[in-house]
């Protein structure tokens, strides 16, 4: 029996029928002579959720790894040297993407499960007198560990060490969840994607860069058409854009911001960080570990769950997809088999998060994880959500 | 926090995308040439899930309880005496319309929460030797308390008793969800509705006549129009209707029976007391007791379950709807405050069903019915569900 | 080639895209506690539509035939006397009605194609010194030939005669679309549906009667339970329905009440009129002739198009339907084959209706009616359209 | 007065409903074990309409200018050189993309309204005996001044020159609605985007590779990552993408699909050839000229007509928007203010073709150009496709 799935991968997350809504409609003209007072407060709306004022917001018809490629090759030039930790799977990715790209990548290696050396960043970027590193790269979320970094507290250790390397911020699986501030800390090019708390399906890269970072574009001489800021920042101004873009997700976007406006972003962050202490309050009960090694390093959008030594991750997810009809995320590389990953991120609420504990919890225990207590999780969730919860309304 | 609502009402029920799509249709000419292409097999895939083959399907714009109007106006002379048992809210109405409409109506009073009273039943039919009572009046499903009644057994004593009255079932929250077999048990007049089993919207009156009820339809002296047999049958036979159809829920209608033929009755049939089971289950470590009050009257659709002495249920059902989003359903009339129903019928499945038992073990414990262990009721419908479940798959 | 259909029969009518979505819903809890948060605004709402103060709105769950139905049942009793004419098949549908019920209808028959005869129903009025007579039924628009009458006017006779019968109007498809006025024209029965003006599928029965009607019904003795109005009156008050209503028909009609405000009646109101004329422009240039005698009879919702002597209309309807996806509108009983009806009404502009114009015209052609010369109904629907349209938008 | 707008530009197309509703779908999990039998089938169903079995079929998320770029960045090197046309604004903008990208165009200038001078391709290919020029550029139809280019034709030029460059293929505007060949013409490089004859919003890539061009890529020195053919060729393969997808184009893409073979390829090329022909005879019944010069050259899926001198065609355009909310597409360019364009490509048929002109016409005389007579343009696309259309439906 499943009939009904439940989607609680870390991304995409589920679309709020209002949303579904408005990206239902007929098709129209991208060059209809009323576009632009569609499209210029759609602009600057989303420059609210990167907490940006003098920053430029660009929307690509691509999904969020076009918005890492769009961040590197629109402000930087072959050969740079960029810093980055690898501590994940996507963090992985966009040293990869950087290197295959022509950039010279200084990489940082950490366990999974650890967030960004804070220490070793400040070493390195306190060594580098010359100014030789351009660019700084740090993962908001690592979504395949279920890890979090401080932005802040990067541009605090690169303000101490006075360098004038560019900040680069993943936040695909972090920005409309988690707080994200892109003035007050300082990100020159932050990139993230339609799929994840925009609630939207997969296909706009959502960016924005300081106007440091479209200066550096100007003269970047990295080749790029058509993830190009300069085209962008042209047609945007006048509210089109270079070529046809997704006219049915740019509707949707419009309804996620004014879902997330009409809820609140602080009010989505608490929400965020409330779902997600339920679930690591499950994970508790269940007497299982978190792949984040720290508590400083939890996520509020995703936890990595590891299994008992000896048993496979993998079995847990597809019987739980295929049983029950519940997709949960799994372990990536390195953590293959060794753990599966709740998503909560989006448009989600109490009862949702626990028919997923609840799912995860069944899964367990019929692939053989009998350690894990029938309704354990579930009972430590729904008192955390009874108890705490009350004190969220009442804020 | 809410977001999204959970429905567990026993009716409406969920509607599955596939159904909500196929009733998002631009609107059509109720006159086409080839509409009957689309009217003459719906028709005939509805007499399907009434189990008939020689009776007559009829489809009114209207709700359930115009099927109830329909069926006694069409088929019975003003001060014709009926009889039926109130037992609950919904055969208490389907009572009050009848003596409304000019019937004489032999009441038979039960206590809510016990079936029909098969013996009680035999003894007035048999007494009845000269046939002075033209229709029994039976509720297969007693949605306010969640009591079944075995219409086979109706028959068996009527036929036992060789008495010729016409029956009447009400069917609306049990056909297309449990079994039900008009032909076999010789039901003349069966009535439904599309917001239950039929997983659509309210607005269709679903229902079936037998050749007996179409006969004694040409004499019957009741006044009635707008729920005419003779004009439907005329016109159904050509495959259109003698006044506009409403098309949507016509084309929803569609999809739903192709829904259900997929899945195939007796494994919906199979789904919905698995499902229903696990309710109880959850109810059973809970503590708490049914309405219904003994298993053979225990029903498969929906799970009205009383709350300790001197607690308000509809604090439960007002906090789970204010707090979880969850609609519970709620005690009528007689039984107001002390019961909240689980609706589970329509498009369920386990993960669904132990959110909605989940929210009720939290609405309940939140108004401080605290002899509800947090994650007993979950916890027994998860164990229930692993175990039995796969034997259901395996089926 | 077909592809995608055009809709032109007299209703149903085109669906807004936005209402269609506002029907596309999740089902929910017709017993919600804040459920009447929305229901009572929206039959405050449809009190504006049907111009009255005064009159109490329902909306039951039927096709429009069921608001006739409920008008005549719960006002008047068996035996009385009402007087109607008949001038095309709805009319004749609602006396056929009246005879079925019980009443005692005084027919006064009028060729099809001619509207109301004010001065008959002078005559007849002012003789019925005794009031005998207990209703006036008229229909605002005749459908099926495209003739309109002035309730205003009938209501003058009325007062004239010193006439206390109640005044029944059929607005099915007229009611959103052309003026009505309900408490300044004195209707006491107004009936409606809402798969014309209101740009719904067919399923909702929407009605208003004025507190003299709502009087009558407290004593009327016809029987009747599903369209009671005394049920509907007690439980609207609070927010609520008797029985399960169609919600999402309810949250399409809260769309579709929008979109009217939001156009404005009087806009509306000139939009049809306009674009009627556009219609009627056509016919002139083919030579052809209107069902409706006179100017004074021309509907502004659609317009029935007499063929030349000789040919078959239904010819040019089937081979319109089939060749080019036009639905028109059929001749009915008296007038089958005799002409084609295009209905003008609901969500409709000048592009749309001139592709109706076009294909008409085309399928006139194609079986044969070569009066018709090509481009010219649709050449002079347009410069109808450029000229008259230019005031209009000025307006 | 415009209510419902009316899409006649050439991209983006009307959507089909099914087509909408099958996009219309809650997230999914893009790594889902079953993912695979949608992605695999799917990914085979597009080589169908790209008429190619050796090929290799991409999908990215990206706009149409996106394939353009991934075709360039995955086959050549920086400096190579290819040879290209320019007579319109989308063969310029495809040669300024080679040349940003860092290739060295030898660009072949013509009157815009011209086709590729295939003798000019002749001469040059033939002197080329060493083979430098690595890529001819063609665009099929150039949906700037509605022409087309016989790609066949291209292949012999290149064929009898014994040249062994790559042939690049821009169908953006013409696949799926007109006959591409590209085994049979030998196509190298295929380009398309999802808003034109796939009747889907823009947002998807679709292209096609050669097996040479696949060799090529495995050893061209550009850069890329997000529009790696490489990436996308190995997970591919396993029926998932080397990032998150989007799902619901994806979804929709499997509906048009549906519907493109449902209707039938060479009935969608000979419908398209139909209807085009409809509006050129309707502009010459307004004695108007077509951007394109010669018939050779005419495009069955958009048609660029001259507005008469000393008219500014920009304001039939924004006229028709505001006044009849019709969406024509505009002269990019040189030729801006010279003409207008009505496409005529994806979902449509005559009825709707015959509003596009119809609103033209009426929008053309409203502005002053009465050269233009009224009925003019309707009646001759009329009477073509009265005439032809029997014909194209008794094939």
């Amino acid at each position: 029996m499943v009939l009904r799935k439940s989607l609680f991968v870390p991304g995409p997350t589920n679309i709020p029928d209002v949303i579904r809504k408005a990206m239902d409609v007929p098709m129209e003209d991208h060059r209809a002579p009323d576009l632009p007072e569609f499209i210029l407060p759609l602009l600057n709306d989303v420059k609210k959720v990167f907490k940006t004022i003098s920053g430029q917001v660009f929307i690509f018809p691509a999904s969020g790894t076009g918005a890492w490629e769009a961040a590197v090759t629109n402000t930087l030039n072959p050969g740079d040297k960029v810093i980055a930790a690898r501590f994940g799977q996507f963090s992985h990715l966009w040293i990869d993407m950087c290197e295959r790209l022509g950039l010279n990548v200084q990489v940082v290696e950490c366990e999974w499960g650890t967030g960004m050396p804070m220490e070793t960043f400040r070493e390195i970027l306190s060594a580098d007198k010359s100014g030789t590193i351009k660019a700084v790269l740090a993962t908001q979320n690592e979504t395949a560990t279920g890890v979090k970094t401080d932005i802040g507290a990067i541009r605090n250790i690169m303000d101490d060490a006075n360098h004038h390397a560019m900040l680069y911020v993943d936040g695909v699986s972090s920005i409309a969840s988690v707080d994200f501030q892109m003035d007050a800390w300082g990100v020159d090019l932050a990139v993230s994607g339609s799929q994840k708390g925009f609630m939207l399906p997969a296909g706009l890269a959502i960016m924005a860069a300081s106007q440091k970072a479209i200066k550096a574009s100007e003269n970047a001489s990295m080749r790029r058409c058509y993830f190009d800021f300069g085209d962008m920042v042209k047609t945007n101004a006048t509210g089109y854009f270079p070529y046809t873009p997704p006219m049915s997700l740019l509707r949707g976007l419009r309804a996620s911001l004014d879902r997330i406006f009409d809820e609140g972003l602080e009010n989505i962050f608490a929400r965020h960080s409330f779902l997600a202490e339920g679930v690591r309050q499950a994970v508790s009960a269940w007497g299982l570990s978190l792949c984040a090694k720290e508590p400083q390093w939890y996520s509020d959008t995703v936890t990595a769950i590891l299994v008992p030594e000896g048993k496979d991750a993998n079995r847990v997810i597809k019987h739980a997809y295929h049983r029950y009809g519940l997709s949960l995320g799994a372990g990536l590389s390195v953590v293959a088999g060794k753990l599966f990953r709740i998503g909560h991120l989006g448009d989600l609420n109490e009862l949702m998060l626990i028919s997923a504990i609840s799912g995860a919890e069944m899964a367990m225990r019929d692939v053989g994880i009998m350690e894990v207590e029938a309704g354990s999780g579930v009972a430590a969730a729904q008192e955390y959500y009874r108890k705490m919860g009350r004190a969220l309304d009442h804020k």
